[in-house]
């Protein structure tokens, strides 16, 4: 925080720290100058913005985020008023004859001192804990229920027509059937809707094959940048070495280090020149001959397009498969043409591969670092023996290879989750991002939390378990409070060290003064080096899952842990606010549909919670622990109540809030239509005729 | 069936055995006189009439019904014509020392050598048997695959706008919010559609609370009915006993018994005259003051109507639900207004309701039983006791009260079910009868099938089990085939007694004539006499269902059960053809939305079928029984799969269905909106410019 604060008053790394601000045109500093700026003036700004600067800043998704972020603080917060006061002393001063109070060796033991396991079995304190639950349970119901109304009507007030939204007036079709009479797709697909939908069709894109164009595109875009860079060198040389300038040459052939020396301007000028009709040529050919059974259809009227993202057209659900449009540049193209028995097969293989990952991705890592032991290396590869002589090496490789397998697999998981979740045939960016995001998720959950917790027991006695199996279950509950210490670690570790990390961004300062001096020649390359990402929940909201699971699992029988998560999530708040607010970008909207995934993951979290509660309960012998029974089933009626209320809304948009405040004058039908043809087929010069009129 | 022959060639029993050609205005006998005819000319008619008959003569629910019992019919011949030759062979040149041949009793212990239970333990002949479960599977999945493809389309043709059906013009508006200003639910409503459709919306009928109109109707409805009778008995009286006529003459007292003397018609005239302008002004009361939060919407396209039904139009679930409007005629007007909670906990509710039934309905039974046995009767009711002296009502009463009580609720059942349904606050006859269908099939599967066969068995042997307690599966299962020979009896008896009774239609036969010698006095009351019922889906389809229930799960182990499955469907299909093509009038019209309830139940069928032989394998400890396995999870996959596929159609209309040779003519919206107003509040003279007027 301290080097945030000292590095963000630099002039020479505002594009770091304040991109977002560039970006839209606002001045960095508010006005004022770095001099006057007091260091941690952004605490400040971030307490006191606004959930409507952050809309507008950030988009809805942003604001959802920090619903979130809200709702697992005032979770802990609430219940960390009446716990910690209340439940610390009560542990504290029971006379438990089992444990033995004198040789507290450690602060891990006396948190056990103040947690749940320092009362007798039967002990009719328990009482309190029973109260805690129930109090723990209805906080967060009641707290959840307002965050989803709320994150309800800040979506509805996203899709009111205030502004133009260019995929509201667009529909996604799918496994359009091959025309019968021979006709082309675009002719079919204007054809059906013109006869369903006759006074409120415009115009059809048939999604197309675009690998040929997009690699031409492709080139073209990389000569267009190398001339550029080459003419502004060009420039600078002018001023700095000598008045007509040096003009930059380079050798045509292998990596530039063999062939010809040529003017590199003119070489790419030449190149451009000689890529440009050729790329016409194949944007017409790809038009015409490469469409694909998948469609964006543009209606004129919001409503329309709405309730026909609902309705069944066909007969069979196998065909005209119609759903509302993603944001144009969240479209996954290459996705739509997969058809829908296609998707089904790819979506089951996908879950089957993931649930293998979750099952059994110990044994890939368990192999590598048992190859990566010494003693293996040295068999292994024998070459490496000079080098595994020196001591020192020798040390580190043995400390650390095992656990930079680890580190490899859990940096790359989150990636592949991505992938696979694209390959499922999911037609938005956002979309995917969701469902691995919920991958991941289920994995940390099942690994980190629950494998940390029980494997960890159950390994270590794996031998009074083969003797007395059915006290296994005992022994596991037995370990909860053990493992509470540990966890209370882990949170804190987690905003000590990740927190810190991010909102210092040193990784990307270092990464921007590297490319700055290096790499960048132009404008558009310096702004691509400072370019930050979005709020990547791809990774951020399963890891803040996992928090918010630990701290609520542990809330009773550890309420010492119900402070640290608060600090977690307020800390988060914060530094999130000033990213959001200065730094990050984000690369998509879609109007919160994230939040009814998180509100099923934190009631899975809740339902967690209450079945340890009854466990735990048990094995404290306590007479009345039927009582917490209720619990869980609360949990699914609210679930199931929220589910049945909200969700719809989150599916698909209500046509009610289509028409409030309903723009009077029609949009520019041909600017929406424009905006979802892909980059590679845009044309060059003037827009381009071929492809709205082409069938 | 003789004595149909015989009777429905009698010219006075015309209305009983060809109502429904009546109705239509066709002559019974197809212009052939009543002595020329066939006596079994029905059968070659019933096999020569096409399905675009009985769609034509009685709708589509009718000709689904059809499809049903081909499929059934259609799975039991395939099933037999393999089954029947191979596996009864093979039965019975089995050599089972551990089965005593010689001593077979009767004709059920013949049945027994025939069926699976004569083969040896691990004998290799089960192999056949693997194979038959296989083909019987095999051929379920390609009927019922091949029947929901043709009911699809079947509901898809009947969709299409060739002629005018008023209910695909409208759709159905509950939980409409309580208004914010003040306005009157019209007004509301109006407002809402007017600013979503701003071209299509026509009009809309708020429901309201009709309990005093209907009431005032009914009892005009009543006068006009008995003055028409004394009319009609007025100008008989003229040609039979004086030519100026006998007018009747009634009392307006009690009973007609005390009271002065006042002449019949001129009295009944004098209380029309006196409701009528009472009925108005009820109606414009009821029209404006008695609003409630429903109503049916109007639009001027199909298509409008069909999208607004399956589009979401508020942003909580729980206000502006909107759905498909069913046929006017099977509104239920009262379950309208029922808000959104109130129907989720109406309906979980009765579900509970109904699991009572199932389980525990023995027991009111086995009580009633219990206290009907003589000695009991003599304590309870000591008055009866000069009575139960006589030894012959002694006799008949200890034999048959239990059994009349069984009786008495079976028959009380299906309507209280469908009482209970009705009662969920569900808004079509249709889809309440569907539901108390449901309802029904389950009750009688696990009643008679389930309960019949493992019940029975236990309470036999219900000592060998507290013995042996992990006996009890083998148990069961050998008893299998034991219970076979009852079954195939049942199915026997179930198509000589019903289908024979259903044919000849004696019951409505005799009351008929009894109404027409007794009671009837106009036309309209002899067509009242006569007119018959619907198919009764709501007993007819558990019925077949359990047997088809029954006939699948021994197909295999008793295959001779096989042909007498076919006989029953096969009866059923010839005598349900002349039903409907010659009596039967439906009183609805849901374009096949019960095939998808069928079908699921069919499947369900066949899974029981195919676990009830994995286990039955077991017990022959046949080495590989684990082959059976994968037939219950391919019929998941397959009832999965089919869900996926056709039952979205089922639920709504698919757009491009309505568009399909689209009427150009603007059909006439005001007649469409008036079929839809309730009778009570219909205008009595003239178009009613009130109801349509007021807001």
């Amino acid at each position: 925080m301290v080097s945030f604060a000292w590095l963000s008053t630099k002039p020479r790394n505002v594009g770091v720290y304040y991109p977002n601000r560039i970006l839209k045109g606002l001045d960095p500093w508010d006005g004022r100058g770095s001099k006057t700026r007091n260091p941690f003036a952004w605490i400040r700004e971030a307490l006191s913005s606004s959930e409507q600067d952050v809309i507008s800043i950030s988009g809805v998704d942003s604001a959802v985020y920090f619903v979130f972020l809200n709702t697992a603080l005032g979770i802990f917060m609430l219940s960390g008023i009446l716990l910690v006061p209340v439940l610390v002393p009560i542990a504290m001063t029971e006379k438990n004859p089992n444990v033995n109070d004198s040789n507290w060796k450690n602060a891990f033991e006396v948190l056990d001192k103040l947690s749940m396991a320092h009362l007798k079995e039967q002990s009719p304190r328990l009482w309190t804990y029973v109260i805690a639950c129930y109090w723990v349970s209805l906080v967060s119901y009641i707290l959840l229920w307002k965050a989803y109304n709320h994150v309800s009507d800040l979506r509805a007030t996203a899709l009111m027509p205030r502004e133009l939204k260019h995929e509201q007036f667009a529909v996604l079709v799918r496994d359009i059937p091959p025309s019968s009479n021979g006709c082309s797709v675009k002719e079919q697909v204007n054809d059906y809707f013109k006869t369903i939908y006759p006074e409120t069709f415009y115009k059809s894109l048939v999604v197309t094959e675009n690998r040929k164009v997009n690699k031409i595109y492709d080139e073209l875009e990389d000569f267009r940048k190398k001339f550029s860079q080459a003419e502004s060198m060009y420039h600078d040389s002018k001023s700095h070495v000598k008045p007509e300038g040096v003009r930059q040459t380079l050798r045509t052939g292998l990596f530039g280090l063999v062939g010809r020396k040529v003017d590199s301007m003119a070489y790419y000028n030449d190149k451009i020149e000689e890529l440009t009709p050729k790329l016409e040529a194949a944007q017409k050919s790809t038009v015409i001959e490469k469409q694909q059974g998948a469609a964006v259809v543009f209606f004129t009227s919001r409503v329309t397009a709405a309730a026909a993202a609902q309705s069944a057209h066909a007969q069979m659900i196998d065909t005209w498969t119609v759903m509302d449009a993603p944001e144009p540049k969240q479209i996954l193209w290459t996705n739509l043409h997969k058809s829908y028995y296609e998707r089904v097969i790819r979506q089951y293989v996908v879950y089957f591969i993931v649930l293998l990952i979750i099952c059994f991705h110990m044994i890939p890592i368990g192999l590598i670092s048992a190859m990566t032991t010494l003693p293996n290396l040295r068999r292994l590869a024998p070459f490496l023996n000079p080098i595994l002589e020196h001591n020192a090496i020798r040390t580190v490789l043995g400390a650390y290879l095992p656990q930079l397998a680890l580190m490899v697999f859990t940096a790359l998981l989150p990636k592949f989750l991505l992938f696979l979740s694209k390959a499922e045939g999911i037609p938005s960016e956002s979309h995917a991002e969701r469902a691995a995001a919920g991958k991941y998720f289920y994995f940390s959950v099942l690994n980190v939390f629950i494998g940390g917790t029980i494997g960890g027991t159950l390994f270590d006695s794996l031998k009074d378990i083969e003797k007395h199996p059915k006290s296994t279950l005992d022994r596991l509950a037995r370990s909860l409070p053990g493992n509470a210490s540990f966890f209370v670690t882990f949170v804190a570790l987690r905003f000590f060290v990740g927190y810190g990390l991010e909102l210092s961004r040193i990784v990307p300062l270092i990464i921007f003064h590297l490319r700055r001096k290096y790499v960048c020649k132009t404008e558009r390359d310096l702004v691509e080096a400072w370019l930050p990402g979005d709020l990547g929940y791809l990774t951020k909201i399963p890891n803040d899952m996992l928090i918010l699971t630990i701290t609520l699992c542990y809330s009773v029988i550890a309420p010492l842990i119900l402070p640290f998560g608060a600090i977690y999530f307020g800390l988060g708040w914060l530094i999130s606010r000033n990213q959001v607010l200065k730094v990050l970008v984000p690369k998509y909207e879609s109007y919160g549909k994230m939040w009814p995934h998180m509100h099923v993951r934190i009631l899975a979290s809740l339902l967690l919670f209450q079945v340890t509660m009854l466990v735990y309960f048990g094995i404290k012998k306590f007479y009345y622990t039927p009582l917490i029974i209720p619990l869980p089933m609360f949990t699914l009626i609210f679930a199931f109540v929220c589910r049945k209320k909200f969700y719809r809304f989150f599916q698909s948009s209500a046509l009610e809030v289509l028409v409030e405040h309903e723009w009077k004058d029609m949009p520019n039908m041909e600017t929406i239509y424009k905006s979802f043809i892909p980059p590679g087929l845009h044309a060059e010069n003037g827009p381009n005729e071929r492809l709205d009129e082409s069938v």
